[in-house]
């Protein structure tokens, strides 16, 4: 924490951390609050409120701070510098007898409790050791000397003998020899090996990275038959036996919403790490000093940490609500960048991915409302570079798991992983979604109904779980009342996979994409974001004129699951409207269906209106294929099934 | 601040705001902190930290805390409410007590002292009144109770007497008549007309909002005559005396960078307002008890205090650096989504447009890098709903101006204005962008080669005050090397006039864009931002597929100005390159052109890298039109010119 900017929302955030750390399991945190004065064009709020509420402030977040004021008034470097030497003796000391203390409570079978844990308030000149004055102004000890405390040093004389003088006081004649090479003596203090930034693991974690010892998803995988999974829970027992097989690298981040996104399952096998106080009736609530899941409510923090853990050579997730992962939209921004250029370091080694679960997401609107929509998180990271970027849209539970068990192995990529946590229907078996997963996307033939060596009149496409669902049942439909249609269904789970080969390294190449989307046929995307993603991905490709995209367009309200797709017509009933109007010569043959789409659509909000509910037409799914033979008839739980689904 | 969330980064910040308020001239703050000790799914941490680190936080955030306790043990409620009630008492009368002190000292001409202004922390169980137990689990004073405490009354006997028997302790049988209308001694409690929410300016700001005496803009604007300006140092003084003219209802918000964004011309009118504590050497700081401009480097604190002054019925801009704006891309969400709700609400008066200006854009970063440089700001913004979001980006100064007339003047939007802050060219007088600026778009004919009644053979489109200057630089090079060329310059400062009209009030029919920009011939067009923006705005365009854009593809570090431009493949001379690739027959009997065009952008990488500044090839500019006659040999002002860019 540099230049006393306490004061913004991620860095203030960060003391409370430290309520969260296990002085007997955790690192040791000193955390120095440098509090030079001056930022930008003002001074710091937190250098200019009474000592007494610094020191109120800093207890408040859990800590006990020591005060250091050096370099003012001309105090002398090395005076300075011997006193902040021992200030850090006591201050270490006093670490050292809190994890000594917490082991031996350790030893002794007593709980940790949560220490006040030290911090040093450095307060020194902005700019110390800069120049004193430029143009008559103060420079050292003002926001003047922020980041260029000498503009130009060649406009004027007066300028060149500023910067001349500001390098001559740090004496270059006893640092470097006559070929202007730094003398032995200063050299010898650059540290030993071990300890250079490019071979220490705590600069460099990528030095100490494991793989995971990785169960095989496959084993968890559910069958098709009908029958309902929330794809999150299932996904929980995979990530409970990861924790079980990687006991001291792995851990789960999130804002106060692992079980809301259906991943409480871990909670068999670890619990939420705790450190502040307990009360009685938190018996059962898998709450404990040692844990490996961590969880906060601030996304801020939660990135935070799970960016500190990964850079430290560990391995982890972050699940969140689809519409408040715009929270760190610029943390993300920042940490992509640094993954794209260390990929240009050659010392730098690869660190894990940054995996984000996003699983309460735009269309399930039951509790919520408009508040909670935007699916808009995965705009925001395809405009970094495509090499460090992967966004995944699992359909079903299988996908979701075969899409985890691979990014939790990738390194250096952010992945972010978008899938609904509420009960829906599975379309692909284990060993489908292995090869689905694979390929990225693929065309579903029990789906569609295209007929072997000929072209189809119409592609489906689809992207998302709850997309791919309309998707689907509208091929139904129109197997049902237009038989002769030749109807080609494609999910797409790998988003990158829709871009030019030439801008993603996923991406399709364009024979493959005409092969599949056709370069002619009218295409009806179902996608379950902003739908000009899809426009921006394949702009370039031969049929992007044919491509018409269904997805969220900004309307939305506390409703039920199929009121959403309706206001946004991504429906079922509004996708085979979309094919009636597209595919060439139906509109006038079909205005009869085309008319009960509208009228079912109408029958179908009137039921909400009335009831409160979905109607039973749309709660139900059985997979085409199983046709008359499906016994089982499931359908999405309705709300009040749901119970947990409470931010 | 509810449900204890203090943690949350723009929450927590947000008492730091308090230090700000001047307690003479500024509104009343009672800030409560409703500690109800559970959320999602976890306790607060506040709630589970001892009384005396809460009570040390409170101080520390510059607050004399008070401590209620009410509700729990079956704690009768009307004694609760007449305890609070008592309290309420005590702080209101502190808070009457400051602000009659504070009179008194403005008065005797003292100066304001900030108070420790009181506020209440408030522990009530979480859910209070609602089911105490449900299947067997505490409810209320839990996080059970967290929005839905009983998630279904359906599915069994016990569940459906859990929602009677809590909607029973309500005792409706007193509330209600027989006909289940409120009876009168309830109604009677409503609060009279000017108290509703509807008439109350409190909660409804539009019923106080006056418009802003606006000077007239064009009294500020520059002459076109080849000298360089910073478009925002002249839009500084078209605000000074706007604030001058609108002394109570007017507010320039920043994260410290009003000066780094070059608006320092409004301190000659105004300060800061900065109430933490003041030292000697401040003077001639532009820092004061009472200001118009709002600095703290915090983007969520700027945002949440832009948008409470709008909500109660003023006006203001917040200025920022591009990159970094998307720190509150979700405070931007829900301000967005609340106009868009607001608008179909009859009784909701319009507010005042929430203004930003991004001045210290992706193009400049002779001293920042990689990490300052996210143009997707612009991205973000143009996903929600059309009648809500307006993106300018004016090419020089008068355009500037002419825009933010029009910004300050406009309700209900949100307006993103993009424009450098450095030395730059105008192209445009004061008569030309007011034009310009209605228009929203148009060609500029001084800078391209078109002939009188006959189509052209490029267009050159442009949108951004980078990209324009080298568009112009392009069409001034293409004119001297092909002279038979004929080339159209199209420059966009209404973003939005390239989406379809039925996307977007704004939006171009498309036989107006289709006469701008042809339907058949080559458009290369140089933009700003990501360049897949433009491609998303336009693929409904009839000559999209001719459409070829140049942006930023996330290549950048610490370099110069020209460089910037090259990495990213937008400079003039690859401009050129692209014109002579795409217009049919240029390929072959131009290569020798194309070749020097390559040449010449090794040359200059050559020089900057020698060097460490652009060659003064491309830092000279000339009006094309000006021709022999320019005598003014402008050039972009190097790095070391400009001081005060200094974040």
């Amino acid at each position: 924490m540099g230049d006393g900017e306490a004061e913004t929302g991620p860095l203030a955030t960060s003391w409370h951390s430290n309520k969260f750390l296990n002085p007997h399991t955790d690192g040791v945190v000193l955390p120095v609050l440098h509090l030079n004065g001056y930022k930008i064009a003002n001074p710091t709020v937190l250098a200019r409120i009474p000592e007494d509420e610094l020191a109120a402030l800093m207890h408040g977040y859990g800590h006990k701070p020591h005060f250091f004021t050096g370099g003012f008034e001309d105090e002398d470097h090395a005076t300075a510098h011997r006193r902040y030497a021992e200030l850090l003796d006591v201050v270490l000391d006093e670490i050292a007898q809190i994890k000594a203390d917490a082991a031996a409570r350790d030893a002794a079978g007593q709980p940790q409790e949560r220490p006040l844990w030290p911090m040093i308030v450095f307060r020194t000149p902005k700019g110390w050791t800069g120049p004193k004055e430029v143009d008559g102004k103060r420079t050292e000890n003002s926001w003047r000397s922020h980041q260029v405390p000498l503009a130009n040093a060649r406009d004027t004389d007066e300028h060149l003998k500023n910067l001349e003088d500001w390098l001559r006081s740090y004496r270059p004649e006893e640092l470097f020899d006559d070929d202007g090479a730094l003398i032995a003596e200063i050299t010898a203090a650059n540290p030993p090996d071990a300890l250079r930034m490019s071979t220490n693991p705590i600069t460099n974690g990528g030095l100490v990275l494991r793989d995971l010892r990785m169960p095989d998803w496959r084993d968890y995988g559910v069958e098709v038959d009908g029958s309902m999974t929330e794809a999150p829970r299932i996904l929980g027992n995979f990530l409970r036996d990861i924790i079980t097989l990687n006991p001291d690298n792995f851990r789960i981040f999130g804002p106060d919403e692992t079980a809301s996104n259906r991943l409480q399952n871990v909670f068999e096998v670890t619990d939420k790490q705790w450190m502040a106080g307990y009360l009685p009736n938190d018996e059962g609530e898998a709450m404990a000093r040692v844990g490996r899941v961590m969880e906060m409510l601030s996304e801020h923090q939660c990135q935070g940490w799970l960016e500190g853990y990964l850079l430290t050579g560990r391995h982890g997730l972050m699940n969140s609500y689809e519409a408040f992962i715009h929270l760190i939209d610029s943390m993300f921004n920042q940490h992509a960048k640094w993954l794209k250029v260390t990929n240009e370091i050659p010392w730098r080694r690869p660190i894990a991915s940054l995996n984000y679960l996003l699983s309460s997401h735009v269309w399930r609107q039951d509790h919520n409302g408009f508040s909670h929509q935007d699916p808009g998180f995965i705009d925001h990271v395809v405009n970094k570079k495509a090499d460090i970027v992967r966004v995944y849209l699992p359909p079903d539970t299988n996908t979701l798991l075969s899409t985890y068990d691979h990014v939790l192995r990738s390194k250096q990529y952010v992945n972010v992983v978008v899938a609904g946590k509420q009960p829906a229907p599975s379309f692909l078996s284990v060993d489908e979604a292995l090869k689905h997963c694979t390929r990225g996307l693929g065309i579903w033939d029990w789906a569609g109904t295209e007929v072997a060596g000929e072209s189809p009149d119409v592609v489906l496409g689809c992207a998302g779980d709850v997309p791919t669902l309309e998707a689907v049942s509208a091929a139904a439909l129109l197997r049902e009342h237009i038989p002769d249609l030749k109807v080609r269904l494609v999910n797409v789970v790998d988003l990158m996979r829709l871009q030019d080969e030439k801008e993603h390294p996923h991406g399709l190449s364009d024979r493959e994409f005409d092969t599949i989307f056709t370069p002619d046929k009218p295409v009806v995307f179902a996608y379950h974001g902003y739908p000009w993603l899809i426009h921006r991905l394949t702009y370039r490709r031969t049929g992007h004129s044919n491509l018409h995209v269904r997805g969220y367009v900004e309307e939305g309200t506390t409703t039920t699951p199929f009121d959403m797709l309706m206001l946004n017509n991504l429906d079922r009933y509004h996708l085979v409207m979309d094919v009636i109007d597209r595919v060439p010569g139906l509109a006038t043959r079909y205005a009869g269906l085309r008319q009960q789409m509208v009228d079912q659509r109408l029958e179908i909000r009137a039921y909400t209106r009335a009831t409160g509910q979905d109607s039973p037409a749309v709660r139900a799914w059985v997979r085409p294929d199983a046709g008359e033979t499906a016994t089982v008839e499931g359908g999405p739980a309705m709300p009040q099934d749901t119970g947990g689904d409470n931010e």
